[in-house]
């Protein structure tokens, strides 16, 4: 039995306590947030839970094993780094942190004090996200050659990140996951509306060594909410639209093949366009997984899907696109 | 009444020739082309026109008022540059040349020769281009703030160009007709599948002075087909989806409004989005008045909507995007 | 202030629960169920209810002021009428009762009492259907000409009822609600696959003294979920689609104009079709103005939409129905 | 080579004169219309066509091995009957005839003169159809428990038939050949906007023995192009939507089962939503298959998908419709 403490209790936080109070290995402690009418809900669902308005209450209880913070990505790294000094296995809300230094410093960390450091890409877990890895894994898609990703809404404008740092982390989680080999540059344009200077729009391109594309549209100014990732592979092509109610994923037998041929000049791209499969998907709530997979990584020592390499990776790779977008749309090269 | 001569009959030449043939103010008066099964194909739909094989019976002809010309775009400036020195009028497929120098070169021989020089964008006579246009023109939209094309398909690998001067010449054309102010640079990425090195998927950034993105996303390899078009502006969005059987044009009551203010640490944007409007479109097919308006540029003196100038921007912004491809993505700079 | 209890925390009651524990002119006193389990879960959401597993205690309470029935329609009848000999007012579920001759006893018993008898008929209260209302009662839409619904689905199949019973109701009130002339006649055909003889698939066709036909698809086995009315008007036309996200409910200028002549051989017809427009709805939860509409008919004795003439008419329209199952799908009078 | 001749070129007419033109075992030698408008449109196209204002010269040449019937369906019937009797295989377009009646004696005649006699139900040839038959013969559907067909559009006022002569014989045909089968009785519904009692709007259900129904919903005034069916089987079921341009069939893995039981107060459904399966489709245009079955049928002597027997029950199905519809929707026997 894992005994946790939720820190923030805003938008996500409601989530994360349903599915740890309802996880049989693990016991809802406390939940911490410092504005009282948010405890006062949480009061009404969870009667034996301890409500405080300080983290560092859950962090200095011995009893507790593990902190899950919700919080504004600014104050993730001194939230976890605290944690993980008193012995606290630490879930984080994605993104991870506000950078990828104080990502690595939180992993070294967590490395040190043996304890499991885990980011919450809910996404990873759901049923499609889960399809789309086996289809990938059991090479039914073949060699990736692309994954393009549009999402797009009137959505909120947030006051201190840009729409890269709030969109795009859904759609990176999913081509890190999916995708074994990783991209080695970045780029990125994009622009702003507000006299901020946070873009509401902004497009990036990853590169990898050879034969892959990855290209992210992101919007907060859209009139259409559109949620679409095509992958395509030399054997199958996949599209991914959440939007769909019931047909989420579709595998395309769809593709050409490229001939070798002496003769350059010709066109030597064979098509083929053949039936479509609509694979039905498992329709568990993500995040019961997700809470599952911290509770295992914490009990059983697994590593779990959505890890702290994948959550730094994230980091880093928006990281980047935000010093493109401050450059002149430059590549920025990536190390992974 | 305008006796024109049609050199190229492959696979929009019989579109062209169906149009002015119809066309009361207008003659049919040649169609050439290399291939003998072309010509007689066209030989039983036009019974009165004279068939050659050799551009060059067309061009020396004196009766001949104006040529179109409809072959390889390799071929546009030579045939081009011929036509109008012999004093004919001249409408050019799209896009208009190989490179902007020939597009220019084409401009100035045209104006010294006192004879017309249009291109054949036709997207801009559609129903739904038009109707952009007209809420565009008198303020339904307002101050436009960005424009997002995506033109994806499982299509045809052309031998000789890149997917973006296949696909992107309508969208750009579409641009540059609908938004006054011109983009300052042109940034490019994209990846080849093909030996050639040909990209079959590439994304367009076009930045502005201030305000506005235009970003466009082609490929050549995608399961789905979509064709679709964002315009977003402060007062109305609009989405423009060509797939769409009848409301192909859907007008947004949609928008934020950013607020100035002292504190520039709160979110200070306003969100509105409201009722929905598909305007019936006319359904005339775009090509008669896209001939219409060669014929009353020659006849009446008027400057046609899909002018030369735009013709030459278009080539320049995708040669500028293909600069962009072989050196890293850089920003490469227009000067309009 | 009304002192409400709920009898019945099925599938349904919990949100009845819900609306009248937030209205501020209710006070949800009591919760009645037969099964500890259901009493359970809803303790946990309002702590200051009286729970109870017989509804005598409601009925017998002399502080209740009104009883909200959601238990199976067969109950119905024997509730509502010791309720009202009690002289609470009573909200029934949809549909009324299992038979148009109680639901006649219901309304003279709350008549000669003076009690409210509402029946639930949520429908007529969400956004779509107010505006549809709004639309025809301004005569934006014109005479109506037809009613035609489909709602089909891979639905549970009911043990004791058949699917006219339980997914006509919806769109029978709405049809009844809209257009203010009532049918004459009611047909009915359909097929039970299973050995009660229950039917899962049923046609239903009413009648009108002239200009007007309404027909209704129900089905509990079709493998695509279509929930979508059509209501043509000789001004407009409209299509209540509710399965679509954001644009429920769309307004066509399109119609066709029947000219008289005296040469009847020609046909007279005349199309249009024109602009579309997609009205933003309310997207207030119905059952909140339902509790309030209930609440209202109370305290301020107004008539409510979803008064109780309308759900005798439901009732005897579906009870006509089966009769014409039952009798080789003969027409049925109806006399309302 | 079977020598055809074409009586009627309007609206249909130049689909079959393009087909017949481009069967290698046929000769296009006449084609009649007694509007001459019409004959010189046909006369750009085939110059070797000899054209004639009078049907009689096409069946008084000696040379006409077959004669094809493109005119309104009143005159179907002595036009075929001469063409029979002076030796001439015949094609009749869909609906066979006016009445059951003349389709029988057509029938006969044909049968006694050794003549094929074919009616053109071009839907029987499509992709779609062809997979939708393939998929129930080979028991990948099941039992058939359900045919649910939707046909409505704003259309085209016909002056002498209602809208079930005009619309239902594609859903009848395709009904008839999917389905083993046969229906035991007709019952229709419907209402007419017009002055000429033509139905513009009518329902019509058919029963089977046992476990079956088809239903039908034929509309010219709707504001949206709905063309779609369902085919319940108790293995899978399929939704065949003409109006999707590439996704026309889905097959889905959806089910439920019936369970036996003693204690019929159970429900005993159970169900399944499983994958969805989009089978890519022959997109060859289906009137050249239904004019090469013509040819064959002549020639090879095989029996044609689009037979006579079809057509006339085809007829036959709609004729008792109407007699229900002037019968107050009573339920008309058939008898095949």
């Amino acid at each position: 039995m894992v005994k946790v403490g939720i820190i923030g209790y805003g938008y996500w936080g409601p989530n994360l306590a349903r599915n740890f109070f309802g996880n049989p290995r693990a016991e809802l402690k406390y939940i911490a947030d410092n504005r009282q009418e948010r405890l006062k809900l949480a009061g009404q669902l969870y009667p034996k839970t301890v409500f405080t308005e300080t983290p560092h209450q859950v962090m200095n209880d011995p009893e507790v094993d593990a902190v899950i913070i919700a919080t504004p990505v600014f104050s993730h790294y001194e939230l976890a780094k605290e944690a993980l000094q008193k012995g606290k296995h630490v879930l984080l809300e994605k993104p991870m942190t506000a950078s990828s230094k104080d990502a690595l410093a939180l992993i070294d960390l967590a490395e040190e004090k043996g304890l499991s450091l885990m980011v919450d890409h809910t996404f990873l877990y759901n049923g499609a996200v889960r399809k789309i890895k086996d289809l990938v894994e059991d090479n039914t898609v073949g060699n990736i050659q692309y994954f393009d990703s549009t999402r797009i809404n009137l959505g909120l404008f947030q006051p201190d990140i840009n729409v890269l740092w709030d969109l795009a982390p859904h759609d990176i989680s999913i081509l890190l996951h999916v995708i074994e080999e990783k991209p080695i540059s970045v780029q990125s344009t994009g622009i702003s509306h507000t006299d901020n200077g946070l873009e509401n729009i902004a497009y990036m391109s990853l590169k990898y060594k050879d034969g892959i594309i990855a290209h992210f549209n992101c919007s907060w100014t859209s009139p259409v909410k559109i949620r679409m990732i095509l992958i395509g592979g030399d054997k199958k092509m996949l599209v991914y639209n959440d939007m769909e109610a019931s047909e989420k994923v579709k595998v395309y037998d769809t593709g050409y093949e490229v001939k070798s041929d002496a003769d350059k000049q010709k066109i030597l791209v064979d098509y083929r366009a053949g039936d479509i499969y609509v694979p039905k998907l498992d329709t568990t709530e993500a995040l019961k997984y997700m809470s599952e997979d911290f509770i295992a990584s914490i009990l059983d020592g697994i590593q779990p899907l959505s890890n702290n390499t994948l959550g730094y990776q994230v980091v880093r790779i928006i990281e980047a696109a935000e010093e493109s977008l401050r450059n002149g749309s430059k590549e920025i090269l990536l190390n992974f």
